[in-house]
Parts: structure tokens; sequence; C-alpha cells
């Protein structure tokens, strides 16, 4: 495949020129769901100018034109043009009503908020984390890199945002993590560090007749309990810290986009306190943008663990790393299943 | 397009997903040349580990690792695992060494570390330039939104980076854009705003017979004279200020994006200022990222628009727009020459 990029680029980097733009799209479309472009247009019930974008969202007509006809140019919004005068009128495309407008089962609007406003500026300081080989959350926050939820809780409106990331991750990937494996024969499962309890929801419509708990940090059960709960929810919250507190007794510890944060010591640490209290064949499902063995792809989680890098004290990894964890701290029959999305599962037993 | 974009989409967003890593994707290779990755790998006699390159680079092994195999990911550089331990080993591709080291004739080194530096933080302000439907220098370096260049030439080292943006623009497009038209027929030819002499260069060398001048502004043209010229160069260079001084007698004006750093009264200003000194006979050659008349396209225009939008007062238009000026300030004849990469050519007689 190298190969075929270099043949055609040498005459002209088109792609490389592209790779050269990514950046202008993520805010183009970022910007975007900042602004409320989609929202407006998806529950508008026409076609709007422009200028009646521009007004609804208190923005200068000219700045709305050039993101509107970016969107266009990406294939994210329609435009027609007015018969009479030659008026644009951009409308809504399904993909964008769907994964762009806020409040819809699929939206990912709050990740393009998070991505827009604390990771883009955070890979600003790519050059500096890999000179130095950790986090930049000393010099950006100046708060001690191990210390990597201190930085991302930084403040309530800080934890607000990162957990609209995590929760709105779950829409996408959510069904196809709780299903690689079957789950049904645990009866009590407890999702460590499962924020909103975005996936502890799907877990609890899988396998209605288990029992589902989220346990995470104090301040954030309480912000998930207040902002994220749904009145049909089946599943609990418990506060604690899964480092250093007492762990829930329970068969089935998921540990959903944990260990990629933490050291190979500390995910050790961690594994192994989950064994102690793990019921006998009981077991753990991690879920995780896995690497291929050969680290050669998926592109999407190298650049995740970039993103690691540059935030926490962990990295993405191959199946086989987190293997080779789980059994040092005493599991045993690893299975990986890959789903061909973003997440992976992989479970193994005590 | 939109409806194909939709419907593959709906299942699962890969593509929009991959509009998120857009920055991710930019900033890898940018980060890379930051470094000096392929600088290195172009020049070493051999592959080398990812503990060599760290080694080489000063960086952590760890971080080091992780942007190399991204730009694997990317198919930006090769890998291969030596037979005996397992080592990766990297080495450049044709695409890398050619464009991303430094220094090669079609090298976009500078423009890589421009817009890493320079571009990608100023659209994290595009939110708020969308709204104001202005540039942020006020706001970002207390420079009034009207002095453009005050804000881009805020500093030496500012100055310096920039002009190593424009420098390397015409490696890739240059031999188009004086090959758009016969410029043959004109005997003196000024570059206004020509900054490093990149395009000049170009010109001299497609029109022997003409002589050709870079009039910029004096601090640009000791940089240029200091930094840019070379030995074998035919231009000359002329001091001055386009908007207030002086300009030279020519038959031929070359602006090249030029004009959209300005609103159109600006343009028109500028346009009809060179109108005046302008031998009879003469002319005028734009060069820009021109839009489609229906502003769907192209991408790369659109989003230079956007990036004009945050940093001066102009904005990337389709050729009609540039015609309407040229007539507007006393040229007529006006033709648009799109060369299918990123800059074309409109050349207009007075």
């Amino acid at each position: 495949m190298a190969e075929h990029l270099s043949q055609s680029e040498l005459d002209y980097p088109f792609k490389l020129l592209e790779y050269f733009n990514g950046f202008r799209v993520s805010k183009v479309i970022f910007s975007a769901c900042e602004l409320g472009v989609f929202d407006l247009l998806t529950t508008s019930p026409c076609a709007l100018s422009a200028q009646q974008v521009a007004q609804a969202l208190h923005a200068s007509v000219d700045g709305t034109e050039r993101l509107l006809d970016a969107l266009v140019g990406i294939e994210i919004l329609h435009v027609e043009t007015q018969a009479e005068d030659g008026t644009a009128l951009y409308s809504s495309t399904e993909v964008a009503s769907m994964y762009l407008a806020k409040g819809g089962a699929k939206s990912l609007h709050d990740m393009a908020i998070y991505q827009s406003q604390i990771i883009y500026p955070l890979w600003n300081n790519m050059v500096d984390a890999v000179r130095e080989g950790k986090n930049q959350n000393q010099k950006l926050f100046g708060i001690p890199p191990e210390e990597v939820f201190r930085a991302v809780y930084r403040s309530d409106e800080e934890m607000l945002k990162f957990m609209g990331l995590m929760n709105s991750s779950w829409v996408l990937d959510g069904y196809d993590v709780v299903m690689a494996f079957s789950l049904a024969g645990f009866r009590n499962i407890v999702d460590l560090g499962g924020c909103t309890g975005a996936l502890a929801r799907e877990i609890a419509k899988a396998y209605p007749s288990s029992s589902v708990t989220v346990f995470d940090m104090p301040a954030v059960v309480e912000m998930a309990t207040k902002r994220f709960l749904r009145a049909d929810d089946t599943f609990t919250f418990q506060s604690g810290d899964f480092f250093h507190g007492e762990l829930p007794v329970a068969d089935l510890y998921v540990l959903a986009r944990i260990l990629h944060d933490w050291s190979e010591d500390k995910c050790v640490t961690l594994l192994k306190r989950i064994c102690d209290v793990c019921e006998p064949g009981g077991g753990v499902l991690l879920v995780e943008a896995t690497l291929l063995e050969s680290r050669r792809g998926p592109v999407q989680a190298q650049l995740f663990s970039l993103s690691m890098l540059v935030q926490t004290e962990g990295r993405e990894r191959p199946p086989s790393q987190y293997a080779r964890v789980l059994r040092q701290s005493g599991f045993r029959d690893v299975q990986a299943c890959r789903t061909g999305k973003t997440y992976d599962a992989i479970l193994a037993l005590k």
C-alpha cells in the first residue's frame, strides 16, 4: 500500500495535501457543532439561507456562509440554489442529523465538542510529548503527569465535557462490544470506571437478568446521576476508587477504556485487585481500541495511542499485551474479539 | 455525492470518524517534520529502529515508536521486521523524502512547520472568527484586524516562518501557474508581494528574455535576500509598499495570493493603483486558489477561505468575482485558467 500512495503522489501530492488539511476539516465539523449548525438545520422544517442560519446562531453572515460551503464540500450538508434569485439554501444530510446534531440516539455531538475544545489544543503539544515520552499536564495545568484524572477532571465543566465524550463513545460501539462474547452467565456485572453508565445501559439491555453496577469516583457518580441517568435505567451506581478503595464483589468486571490510561505496572496492580475479589468462575471484560500485533494499524488505534501519550500515562496495546498483563494478574483463558469498529473486546476468566 | 456518503455512513460513520481524526493525522505528519524524522530517515543509509531514531532526535523511545507506527499506518513511512529478533526497522518512502524532508526541490517541510505552529493554533479560534466574521488578531496579538501583516510579521521569527510557507507553496504549483498563459510578450514583470522570490524564480526560468522583479516590504526584501536568494537567481528585488508607496512601472504585474488577503474594496484600490502605472498593452496576472462559481468546491479552496477569515481580512473567490474587481479597476479581457492543482491563474489586460 505504501508503494501505491507513493506512485500516485510523486507527480502531485494530493493525498499528502489532504492530510495537511486534516485539521481544517476536523475544525470545520467541530466548529459547526459548537455553533449549533446541525441542531438548527435538523429541526428546521425547510432549507435555510446562510443569512437565516447566521441570524439564528448570532454569527456573521460571511463566516457562516464560508463554513456552510465547506460543509457542503465535504458532503456533510446539502445545498440547493433557489431558482428565483440564486440564493443558496442549506439543509442537513441524514449523516449530520444522526451523528452531529445534539440529543439523537447515535449523536456524537459531545464527542465533537470534547475533541474540539480539549483534544485539539492538547495535540498542539505533541512534539514535546514525543520528546519527553509523557503527557503535558505538568506544563499545561501544573498537575503531575501521573495524576491523570486530576487533570481530566480539573473543573466541573471539564468533568462534564469528558463525561460527554465517554457517553457518546458507546452510542456507536456499545452494542458490538457487549455482544462480542455472551455475558449471560455472569449474574453480577460491575463496570469499573463506568462513568456516565452509557456502556452499563447497553449491558443491562443485552443481559436483562444480570445485575449491572457502575463503579466510579464519588464526584463522577454524582454528576452521572444528575446529568446522564434516565428514568428507565436498570443499572445502579456505586462510589469508590478502584486503585485504593474496596472493590465490590462481582463475577464480571468490565474495564472499558481504562487500561489504556495507565502504565503496564498500574494495569497489573488494578487487575490483581480485581482478581482478588472476583467470584470463582468470574472474569474480566476489557474494551479497548486494540492495535494489530504488528502495530501497523489500525490507524485509529495508532492515533489514539498518541492521544494517550499526550493526555495519560497509558497507550493502546495489541491483544497479546493485554493477555500478558491479564495472565500476570491471575486471569486465564484470554479470548480477544476484534469488532471491525473502533473498540474491541477481550474476555478473561479467573 | 452527498447521498453516497450518507448511505454508507448511516450504518457506521467510518468517514465521519476519519474527519474527526483529521487533526491528529495532520499533527502526526507535522510533528514528525518538526522533530526531523524525515530528514533523518531520508539521509540514513539503512532502515532504523525506533530506538535509533529516538536517540538521534533526542526523543523518548516510546513516543517516537508511536509516532513512527502512526506514520506507517498512513503510508508515509515503510517498516520491515528484522528476521532475527523482530525489531521493527523504519525507512522513508519516496513521498516522505521528496515532500517532507528539508531542502529538496519539492520540499513542503516549511509549509508543514507553518501549518503546525501557526495555522493549527489559529484554527482553534474558528468559532469566534465565524461568529464575529473577522480575524482574531486583536484578541490573540493585540493587533487591529485590518493590520493583517503587522500580525503575520509580528517578529523576525514569525516573518521567517511565513516566508518559508510562501516559498514552499510555489515548489508545487509555480510551474503550472506561470505556464497557464504565455507571458512571453511581457518584457518587464513585477511580482508584487513576491516575498522570497520563489514564484519570480519560476517566471524567470520560463521566460528568460523577460526582466523579473520582486516587489515587497523592506524587511521582507532584506530577509529574502539574506535567506532565500540563490547564486544563480536572475530576478531582482525592489522595496516598497504596494498600498501606499510608488509602484514600479512594468507591463505585467503578478499578484500571487495577494488579493485573497484583502476586502473587495482594498482589492479595487490596489488594482487601480496598478492600472495607473501599467504600460499600455500591459496586464495583471492573479494567482489564487479559486472557488467554483457555485462555491461548492474545491474543498481545498473552501478551507483556505476559512483560513483567510481567521488570519486576514480577505477570502477565496470564484473567477467571476476576480473578473468583476479587475473590470472595476480598469482592466479588460479577463481570462481564467483552472490548473486542477491548488492554485489557478487569471490574466487581464489594461
